[in-house]
Parts: C-alpha cells; sequence; structure tokens
C-alpha cells in the first residue's frame, strides 16, 4: 500500500509542566499532554496520529526528558516538526529535539530505564519562586538518613509495598538501578532510575522517606515496609507537582544513532 | 505621645513572582508588591502603614531576598508577623523571615550593596519548566567571553550608557563589587553586586553583553560602550522576567544582630 510504505516514524523530546493535566494518557473531554501533542501534530499535519510515550506521567507530573514516537506520511524535516508543533502546542508543552527514526524503534519498549526525580524544598515559609515545581517541607529533614534509606531499594526488588493496589498489575519485580537523596541548600533531590515504574510508586517512596528524614520512622522500619512487599505500606504518596520525569535511557547504539535527539 | 512610644519597627525579609505586578512601588490602580504588603498589614493590624523596600524592583522582576521595613503599634512576636502575612498575602508573595528592630536601622540607607542575577537559558526551542524564570536565547552564547567584558565593569564607575535617560537622575557614579558570567549546563546567569542602581542599568547591561557572546560585539565595543558615559548606548533592554534580587547587603554589626533575618 502506497500510503503504508511513504509513512515514516518521528521521535519527539518533549518538556512539560504538568500542572494544568490530567497526565500524560488520553481521557475524554480531559486535557491531556497526549491530547495536545495528537491536536498540534493534526494541525501541522492534517493527520489524526496516535502518540506513544516511553513513560506516561500521572496527573499534575512534569517531564523535562519524555520520548513520544508517532507514524506520519509527512516529509516534513524533523527540524520543522521542532518548530511547527511548538507554534500549535499551548505556552507549558514544547517540543526540544525531533528526529525520523527506523521503523523498529519502540520508544517504550527499547528504553532500558527510566529516571524521575522529586523535589522537596525544606523550608518553613511558602516559596514563590519554586511552588508548583517543589513539595514544600517545613520541618528540618537529614538527608543523609534519608540517603541510607534510598540506598536500600537500589538492586532487583519487588516494589509492592510501594503501590497501593495490585489491582491490574501483573509483575511487581524491578530493577532499581538508582535511589539516592542529595541535598543542595533548602533543596532536597530524590532521584530514581529504574527499568519502569508503577503508578503512585514513586510518591509513596517519597512519602515514607521523609519520615525518615524527620526521624517519625527508622531506617530498619523502611526495610521492613521493602520486606513486607505489601501494597499501602509506604506513603502517603506526597504531591505530583515535586515529581518530574527528567530522562529515558537508551542502549548505545540507538542513543549515538540518535544523537540530535538524546544530547 | 503614647501611640509614637508604643510603635515599633518590623523588617521583613519578602520573595516574589514578579510577573504579576507592576514593580515594588505603589501605582494607583495598579497590583504593585508594596500594595499587597500593605493590604495584608492591613488586614493583620488594621493600621494603614508605609512599606519601605531596600531594593524598588521594576514591573515583572523578581526577589528572593527583598528588604522591607514598616512601623506598627501590634505587639505581636514576628513570627506571628511571618504566618499571618503569608495567610493573606497572595501566593506569588510570601514572607521569609521577620525580626523587630531598633528604629535607627533603616533598610534603605543601611544597604551597603544589593545582589541582582539576570537568567538566560541558551536553548533553541521553549522551555516550560523555566519559562517565566529566564530569558531564551536560541543561538549560541560564549559566556567567557561575556564574563571578561563583564568584568570591564567592576569597580568605581559611571554608569550613564547604561540607563536610558539622565532625566531626573542626579548621580550616575556606582561602585560595582561583582559583575561576571557563569554557565552550568544550558542556564546562563548573570550576577551583579552593586552599591545601588539605576533604572533599567542591569537589563541595558545583559542586552550589551549577548552581543558580546554572539560575537555580534567585541570587548573593546564594550568597553567603548562604558567609556562613552553616553544614556541609550547599552541594550538594547532584556525583559524583566529574567531579573531577580537575590540579596540585600547590610554591614556585619546589623547582619549578626538580626542573624534570623539575614541567615
Amino acid at each position: 500500500m502506497v500510503l503504508f510504505n511513504n509513512s515514516s516514524k518521528i521521535v519527539l523530546i518533549v518538556e512539560y509542566d504538568g500542572r494544568r493535566y490530567y497526565g500524560f494518557q488520553w481521557q475524554k473531554d480531559l486535557p491531556t499532554i497526549q491530547a495536545e501533542l495528537e491536536s498540534a501534530i493534526w494541525k501541522l499535519t492534517a493527520e489524526r496520529k496516535r502518540v506513544i510515550a516511553a513513560s506516561r506521567t500521572d496527573a499534575g507530573v512534569h517531564a523535562r526528558g519524555q520520548v513520544v514516537s508517532f507514524w506520519t506520511g509527512s516529509s516534513l524535516p524533523p527540524r520543522t516538526f521542532v518548530k511547527a508543533l511548538n507554534y500549535y502546542l499551548p505556552g507549558d508543552i514544547a517540543v526540544k529535539a525531533a528526529s525520523r527514526v527506523d521503523e523498529s524503534f519502540n520508544v517504550r519498549r527499547d528504553a532500558l530505564s527510566r529516571e524521575y526525580v522529586y523535589r522537596i524544598l525544606n523550608v518553613s515559609t511558602r516559596a514563590p519562586l519554586i511552588e508548583g515545581f517543589a513539595y514544600l517541607v517545613a520541618n528540618n529533614l537529614n538527608n543523609e538518613i534519608m540517603n541510607k534509606a534510598s540506598q536500600l531499594l537500589e538492586g532487583e526488588r519487588d516494589i509492592s509495598s510501594f503501590i497501593t493496589s495490585l489491582s491490574g498489575v501483573k509483575n511487581t519485580l524491578r530493577t532499581i538501578y538508582k535511589a539516592e537523596v542529595t541535598r543542595e541548600g533548602d533543596m532536597v533531590t530524590f532521584r530514581m532510575v529504574a527499568d519502569s515504574f508503577l503508578l503512585h510508586q514513586i510518591r509513596n517512596t517519597v512519602g515514607s522517606l521523609i519520615k525518615v528524614g524527620l526521624r517519625k520512622m527508622t531506617i530498619e522500619e523502611f526495610n521492613n515496609i521493602i520486606e513486607a512487599r505489601t501494597p499501602g505500606l509506604a506513603g502517603p504518596a506526597v504531591p505530583a507537582y515535586g515529581l518530574c520525569l527528567t530522562k529515558v535511557n537508551y542502549p548505545d547504539n540507538l542513543e549515538s544513532k540518535y544523537e540530535n535527539l538524546f544530547n
């Protein structure tokens, strides 16, 4: 079929302020990142195309390095996709880079890991210049103890205790490559790199780590939560607006082949 | 007079997102930081008091460390002023700290210097997560050359070339303690510390430094602008939203006396 043969796959790197959206994934009558991207592609190419994301962010979550793909019959060069989609997208969503890729490149299946950061501003008063991008915790957090607890998460883990419910979840085993807490001035940052994540996992993890940082929970108790493998034990979930998908990692051969995307 | 004797002076450290405001200073029928602070003080104390700022920021300019003072007949403790004013203030203005100070402490006259930063995001596409707090420049900026040019500003300087007009200006001599350009990833930051500043001075300075960074102006030509002492030569002024008053510096004896304010 001619149309199919002329079709090519485009991958975009996308940044967004998630506050106005009900997450990445399309939902009827609600503003979502997917709906905005598909609407901008339609305005540019007159094609109704489905956009696939490497990591489906929840309602309110930001992204600096979301990776999405779609098929198009358009032969516009990638740099035109960047400029034109940014023209049609709302101000809180932007395309940072674009590339035409091999049909076989699947942004979700080929991803080796996803990186998220959760930012906590450890101050006792409101903070207008950072509000909306960091969660405020007034009492002093011991970030070194938090880091020690978070290191316990690294490795091959059953993360059942860090999700709210098992319903619809087939596999709770994850490889966590990095789980660390650092501080720069008043900003305490939790960074997690894993093959993939389950709903509310990071926000429940941070909720428990904050208890550790406030000395309301010991490292041993945190470890007991990990070992218990029981949904609902960790948390409470911290607000979505502190969370940001920073990067999706792919095998070296793909990252070097599409270096304009990934650098 | 009893009322006067019972009156005390309060100093606040204030942070704000300046985008919604026509600058610090009161203007009839326009939203200003001063009007919001005075309204919150009135709601708390039922007193109509004038607020004085250490550095009157222009329309759209942010502050992380603005210092303001006012007189009050209220005997509420400073920590209550912090909490209650934050309750009454809009979300984009916050009081970070408060202290009762000696009558003789004048936040404007006693200030030794003011520190501002201007942030430039050196990327070729829109950036939703930082928009409103940094100016976007698409073409590659050479920050080392910009830094060399900016160092020429340090010292006792006639800054006439960096203001737009001499009207109303009595003294164009300033002591510039620091004028530097640094880069962290895509973020290029200009930082300037001086005894005081004149209208649009920093934004015109950054406008010229960007020309230097884009190699559209040599360091020698930048120096010629300084030497010419002619209003209107520097610029064009970059947008206000990249600018932030970060800190006001006071003599050591005041900073240590009111350490809850300044640390």
